[in-house]
């Protein structure tokens, strides 16, 4: 069968991660799919400085991504540069010049990729984007295939490398945020700008994507409720691991009478659940299914590598849909068939809570705090003090039983203003399962 | 687009789980796929005896599978009867007849699935089996699709929910071997006769496809070492938990220098790996790639209705393909073009071991024993002895540093003549990783 040939826009870490393993791998490939896949363009800013690697065969070097997606040669164009104005440009001109995409691009799949999806199957190509979430969890095909006979009713996932490293350092070494942070930035884990990471934005795009597969519903990132994690400190994962849970950023989806309700917060998680042990950088979720019951999926969520076997599998999986004559035929943003999401306010949402606080000890503080609780009528469950040397700076924790966010926040915001506190209680919702 | 229709052969518990998942969500089906999947079909020894769910419109009722095969309207046969022999039969009449398959099978497709697969090709019909290992996982589709651009170098799973449940109620209640078997068996957790569960032979069948998928050989069966679970006492937790560790029947596939090594055989799991997590009738799965690195998969193992979602994710995978015209091509036991399997002893492999003994105490015990591992050049790391009331019947453990199976069966052989010891050493590995 005739070779399929690929064009790679876009050679950042991904880029140089997907054209090592197809250089390394070419036999293998070719055994699977039954004809070769060879990399017959790529285009960078400075493309005829890069290296590539050997057994590549001849490569048309560009940096005009326009003579890359017009090359009557490129079968596929892998769009890895990212961001959401230049990789839209290349998209469109791919789809315009009738060229099936691979794409690693979370950030405008999540914002536009119910729109994308529709001009794909418009104009008769393939499209793939496994690359664009959990880069090394093969999440997408997950969904789309290997389950997609299952009525998903709730996602959790860990899905930012990132702020779970972070957390899981804070957790092992009891460092405070900041230093921690600090740290991570010196050895490369977090960015200069590390607000998209700890602060959700990231973990928020993921989650956008991957409830639309889950659910089928048209989502807006700027929807979901997030919440980073910045004010997560030792002393809570002291009291977590007291209470038997851990704390990490969980992004979820959760199918209710009321409608899809979508959150990126820190949340306490308990240790009796897989979910518990993800560790470093790893990314990880969690889906339950109205038939499937649990499964769960974990992995590297970055690094060119990881991201890159989900590029080359995208790319032979493509491959395999150009030679069968196959394209794309329904989106799996299926939101004029399975719904409109209608964006569900999380403080619908009811669970468990950790409240913890700062205070200035004196006499009538749980009082004040229990009082206030009662007034919105949450049961308090426990209250946990550990060893401090100070009654100045006093941390402690309420748990109170399954109640809504938006009684949580009523009561926090009428605890903020109690003297004796010295910052803002911090309330996380505790996970017992999905 | 046009219907696509089903006939289902075998209403036991995954027929009808299956079919009952078709009936609940057809319309979700319908817009997912953009045609509908119909139950044209069935076919079981009392198939008008049946209660089948409301909704499926017309189904054609049988007891004879050769009508149903031969039903001019039915497009795909789902295979779900199980065993060797009728199945076969089924398969072979369905392939003969042009109709495409789903199989559940894992017996018939370890032992045969290349020769299957080819003659699926030859008769260019679509073909699938996600069902056939780890119901609730959709691993198949992770494999073939998800990473199927990774080069994997090693997998190791826990295959069989039976056996995990008993270790893990040994695990947690602290019941003995027979005990906790005679209880899974009056809870239907195990069979009248357990001997596929418990000794390995279950686990082996899958562990054969899997390694097939991910190694791309042709896999016998009956070449993989395999071990059961009989001889594991609460003893060997309360020392497996103070040394770190928990036990799980570990099936794994490992690519060497010499070649593949496959085993099944109850192991020492660390605590530190999220393997040691999987708890009762769980199944899980993890691979280590050469580029994607570590992935790990999770769910139920059987049950009818994850298996149910299994079937059903590969019906719609199959009618998807062939409204696409898109029969299979390659094979997923591509054993022609990666390599032929040449079974590797297992008494090659090297790792650390776990030796446990029963004696009858005296003085110079450790000294015999120790002798004979240093003379088989094995270096001892540890001596763990638990507080024990008895002096007659005392158990207690040696771990060694990595060492062949080799070595350690020949030290185990030459140990087991001693005439403190009450019964045979015990000798499991310990996996620390993949």
């Amino acid at each position: 069968m005739d070779d399929v040939n690929v064009g790679l826009v876009g050679l950042g870490n991904v880029g140089m991660g997907t054209v090592g393993i197809l250089a390394e791998t070419g036999e293998q490939i070719a055994l699977k799919l039954g004809f070769r896949l060879n990399v017959r363009a790529v285009c960078s800013r400075h493309a005829d400085l890069k290296t590539l690697p050997a057994g590549l065969g001849p490569v048309f070097r560009t940096n005009d991504w326009r003579e890359l997606v017009s090359h009557p040669e490129v079968d596929i164009v892998a769009e890895l540069v990212g961001g959401t104005s230049t990789a839209r440009e290349i998209i469109d001109a791919a789809i315009a010049h009738r060229k099936s995409l691979v794409t690693a691009n979370k950030e405008l799949m999540a914002l536009c990729g119910a729109e994308i999806w529709d001009s794909a199957i418009g104009a008769g190509i393939n499209l793939a984007m496994e690359a664009s979430v959990c880069g090394g969890i093969p999440i997408h095909a997950v969904l789309r295939e290997g389950i997609s006979g299952d009525r998903i009713t709730a996602l959790l996932g860990i899905l930012n490398g990132t702020s779970n490293y972070i957390l899981t350092e804070i957790e092992s070494k009891g460092g405070n945020f900041d230093a921690v942070l600090q740290e991570a930035q010196r050895l490369g884990y977090a960015e200069a700008d590390p607000t998209a990471d700890i602060d959700g934005y990231d973990a928020r795009s993921k989650l956008a994507i991957l409830a639309a597969l889950a659910f089928g519903e048209k989502i807006t990132p700027s929807d979901i409720f997030t919440q980073g994690i910045r004010r997560i400190s030792p002393v809570d994962f002291d009291y977590a691991h007291r209470l038997g849970y851990t704390i990490r950023l969980i992004c979820a989806a959760r199918q209710t009478p009321a409608g899809l309700i979508l959150s990126v917060r820190p949340s306490l998680v308990s240790n009796s659940t897989i979910l518990a042990g993800v560790q470093g950088s790893y990314n990880a979720v969690w889906v339950r299914g109205a038939y499937g019951q649990d499964t769960f999926y974990y992995g590297r969520g970055a690094g060119p590598y990881p991201t890159g076997v989900a590029v080359v599998s995208d790319l032979m999986r493509v491959a395999r849909e150009i030679r069968c004559g196959s394209p794309e035929r329904v989106s799996p943003f299926a939101h004029e068939r399975l719904g409109e999401y209608r964006p569900i306010p999380v403080t619908l949402q009811a669970s468990p809570y950790y409240l913890r606080f700062r205070v200035c000890d004196r006499p009538g503080i749980i009082a004040a705090l229990s009082g206030i609780l009662a007034d919105k009528r949450i049961s308090l469950d426990a209250v946990l003090q550990l060893p401090c040397d100070t009654k100045h700076d006093l941390p402690f924790v309420i748990t109170v039983e399954p109640t809504s966010e938006q009684a949580i926040r009523e009561a926090v915001e009428k605890m903020s203003t109690l003297d004796f506190l010295r910052e803002p209680p911090l309330a996380l919702p505790m996970e017992g399962s999905v």
